[in-house]
């Protein structure tokens, strides 16, 4: 009995993973579709991102299932409530990568970034799925150290976040009304992805710790070049 | 046993109209701020988010603690989970108005919004306020027409949206494009805050029927000349 318990708890956990994988995924190719004015990889973000309803469908009806039939109470009953708040988490930052795949589509066969303004979207995107990837893996590992530093990577999308303004706001701006829209949605589309990346693996610390991320330590960085 | 339980699960529903007629009140305020460019209006807002926050915080532990203590199972259960998820969407409403409170603090002693969209920007606002306390009155009453019928001015959210963007795009503006920033983020707040108060009531009317709002078909509209 205990043991089918513990494996649909576990269960849960390979269906957030799931979910934080498939969404890391999306916004890689969103990118690269935002990026390339690429209608076909666009189009296939936004089919998939029914894959990832359905899996946190599911994993809603398991959850209050286990709820029902188990009656988890302390740490197993934090974890599955936790889970559901982390499947809206990662939901949510599916419907954010179809945002920037419809961005491409609206422009396609036009691109909707600018040329001086590639590198910072494509670093944005970039990090959005790293952080993705990385709230995947404290999902697996409940490594706090990791989860604390992905607060590092979440500052570097704040600054590239500025970038983007700071280019928007110049008065040498010269792509028009119609693409600073664009620009200022798309970056809004990272920012939050990167929250809810940051929000999964912050909850991850609180499962762990009993502590709130925002009173922890992140671990000190360690320059390149004083690693033996 | 069960009539303190009772009162613990009715408790967790007025927490959640609380937080919905807070929100509310944010959004209206937030929004007269942003028109008027009324920085002592916007400090308030901001700072009264805290309040919905420490709601939020108070009704997961609330539901987390009935959870371990009562084990409710069934309908009682799905109404504490579905709880959580819709306090999610108040606490995430109440950071959009906070967001529109900054928008009016960024710029001021200047206007954020155009003198020409006014009325669109100040009609966003209004329609989500009452969106949000349409929810609110879903919460009470679990009234599904009522719920079915906000899809409209859903719609009407929308069709506003749409408004604001076509005077963005429109060749003729000439607000610069800080402004075409302000107004895109603005835009995209009041639509967020529309889709969460419409999410909440979805998932009343899931709760009351058990079946999902756009499976069910919203009341007719009797026009107001039919009307006895």
């Amino acid at each position: 009995m205990r043991d089918a318990y513990h494996e649909e708890l576990n269960s849960i956990g390979t269906d957030l993973v799931d979910m934080a994988q498939l969404v890391s995924s999306a916004m890689r190719r969103a990118t690269t579709a935002l990026l390339d004015a690429d209608l076909a990889l666009a189009q296939g973000v936004i089919e998939g991102d029914e894959q990832v309803n359905a899996l946190q469908h599911a994993l809603e009806n398991r959850a209050i299932d286990l709820l029902a039939r188990q009656q988890p109470v302390a740490t197993d009953l934090r974890i599955v409530v936790t889970s559901l708040r982390m499947s809206a988490d990662l939901e949510r930052s599916g419907d954010l990568a179809k945002h920037v795949a419809k961005l491409a589509q609206l422009r396609a066969p036009g691109r909707a970034i600018p040329d001086d303004l590639n590198d910072t979207i494509g670093e944005m995107g970039e990090l959005a799925q790293r952080l993705m990837n990385q709230a995947a893996d404290v999902l697996v590992s409940r490594d706090v150290d990791r989860a604390l530093a992905m607060e590092r990577d979440d500052d570097h999308m704040d600054t590239l976040h500025r970038t983007l303004f700071q280019h928007l706001l110049d008065k040498h701006w010269k792509h028009g009304v119609e693409t600073a829209v664009d620009v200022t949605l798309a970056g809004r589309y990272y920012e939050r992805f990167a929250d809810h990346a940051v929000a999964v693996a912050n909850r991850v610390v609180y499962l762990v710790t009993g502590e709130h991320a925002d009173t922890l330590t992140p671990p000190p960085v360690i320059p390149a070049g004083n690693l033996p």
